[in-house]
């Protein structure tokens, strides 16, 4: 049961009226993300600082200020998780690193190639706990449950992802459960808190489904982007994905459109893990020429209108088109 | 204030009473164990299981069953805590061991030296979010507060012992803060959470301070036997620590105790992580001779009679005798 396309708000490419909109929130995000940061053991506010002040967008704690706002919530509750929000997810990006052995993030050392691995681990694991002492100083039950269990959705679709790693036969279905539960859970549970704080209870579904599709739309628009990106803009290089051997959905299907020849590429590339200078360049092409690129891209599109949807069963308002800019912030990064 | 020793429960060497008292709740602990760490993805159960059933002796979970029924507690809280007190544990001896790069655990290689670093960060991961899913399941948030602050603690302590690790200028003071943050927090959230459960919030300070106290001399106790300790029954070998450069109790007296002479074999054990063949002996020689390992000894002792005290303010019955067993189990561990 999906409601017709023509209800759905329009969205513009840009989130500067999300932005503004919850502007004043948002510095007390900020604060409250230095704040918990805080330790007298060096290394946790210097780890912290270096993920947390390194240009991300802090669109997951906008979608959680945003979906508090769209249900009038007028309490404290929203900041405080939409810090937690963002801790999981910097305690994420640590662990992710390590795990992936990437030396960049955002366009500067990943904080494993300063402090080590060693560091980022046990970094991650304090903000995880910062942002449990957060949701649990909030009091709802409610939100806590649908934390948690976004908790373990992530860290189970990374052991998914890690499992199934280096390994083209893994399919689309893999990918798929791969991605919601690493990505996309985290952005329901981002989107799910404002009806919750709000005691909007009969919305959550919609809302926690919109952040699920939006999630979704961004995974794969990342990847897709890593084939056609500009470096600048995402802080990576074109073919950063392919260097580390993930098997992205451009990737699966150009690998099963492909003749033997492409096989045989894309199997020393991703599966004997042996990238050449060059291979970036033919990757592209192969991405292209069999059409890969493109169904990612249509895919990406799917999900965003599927999100648009889940949020016109929001009330109709000016605060539910203004969220409705960041399912079209996403699909405007595609070329 | 503390109560006087005359008052304190005596303490028997063994937990058999203990583990006979609750045989029936950690039948339901382990069962939940088992059933929570499952999932599609074959590494999650494999690695759980590899360190779950490693003959770890279920100290924390079971003192979380016995203070539960020292107040009375009917519901089944206490089986949700105690499996997420044994996940919060779990999870910290796989990312510990990534961490100090340790061979083996219990007696058996770490899960990491089989499965590797990356699947246990992030199964480690995996189980700290079971963990918090089982607490919000019992639906206590004061109990959620303290195991949230819990796990925030551990992992600033873990990260204070990286920051300190290979360094003997570091001192009593650091060694005591590490002990307390990763070893005696879990403890006392494992003891907190009988009160807690039963509503007898009034006991939850002497709780919490016995399970802090027994913290510390299991941890202060552990630290001696890598000096003195029969190798089969600790599942690992005299000279752990000192091969992994860990600064413990132990080494930061004899060093400061020590001559020149002594003081240049620390630091190169220590700080140039420099151990040769023969230096084993050494070094228990040195604890020796220095008195290091009978005032650890003593500190430890002393700590045990904290615990005691601190469990003589419940109230007198059956179940604290049986736990205060666990105190004269960690002591009688001494030689």
């Amino acid at each position: 049961m999906t409601a017709p396309a023509a209800t759905a708000p329009s969205a513009s490419g840009d989130i500067d009226r999300l932005s503004s909109s919850v502007a004043d929130r948002l510095s007390e995000v900020n604060a409250l993300i230095l704040e918990h940061a805080g330790s007298d053991v060096a290394m946790i506010p210097a780890i912290a600082d270096h993920l947390i002040s390194s240009g991300g967008k802090r669109i997951r704690p906008m979608l959680t200020l945003g979906t508090a706002k769209l249900f009038g919530y007028e309490g404290d509750g929203d900041v405080k998780l939409a810090t937690a929000v963002e801790y999981m997810h910097t305690a994420t990006l640590l662990h992710d690193d390590v795990v992936d052995e990437s030396a960049m993030r955002r366009g500067r050392p990943a904080a494993r190639m300063i402090w080590g691995n060693q560091a980022s681990v046990l970094v991650g694991d304090f903000l995880l706990g910062q942002a449990f002492k957060l949701m649990v100083a909030v009091g709802s039950l409610e939100a806590l449950d649908v934390f948690s269990r976004a908790a373990a959705t992530i860290s189970e679709g990374e052991v998914r992802q890690l499992a199934g790693a280096k390994n083209l036969s893994v399919g689309e279905a893999h990918y798929m459960a791969v991605i919601d539960a690493k990505t996309a859970a985290l952005f329901a549970a981002a989107t799910a808190a404002g009806p919750i704080l709000a005691g909007a209870s009969a919305y959550r579904p919609s809302l926690e489904s919109f952040g699920r599709h939006l999630g979704l739309a961004f995974q794969l628009i990342d990847d897709v982007l890593d084939f056609e990106g500009d470096a600048g803009a995402l802080g990576k290089n074109v073919g950063d994905d392919l260097r580390e051997g993930k098997a992205t959905l451009p990737v699966l299907l150009a690998y099963a459109r492909g003749d033997a020849a492409d096989r045989a590429f894309w199997e020393r590339c991703i599966e004997r893990g042996d990238v050449e200078d060059g291979d970036v360049p033919t990757a592209v092409v192969l991405v292209r020429s069999t059409g890969a690129l493109d169904e990612a891209r249509r895919r990406a599109r799917g999900f965003a209108d599927r999100a648009l949807q889940d949020l016109s069963r929001a009330p109709a308002c000016h605060m539910r088109d203004i969220i409705a800019d960041v399912v079209g912030f996403a699909v405007s990064r595609l070329h």
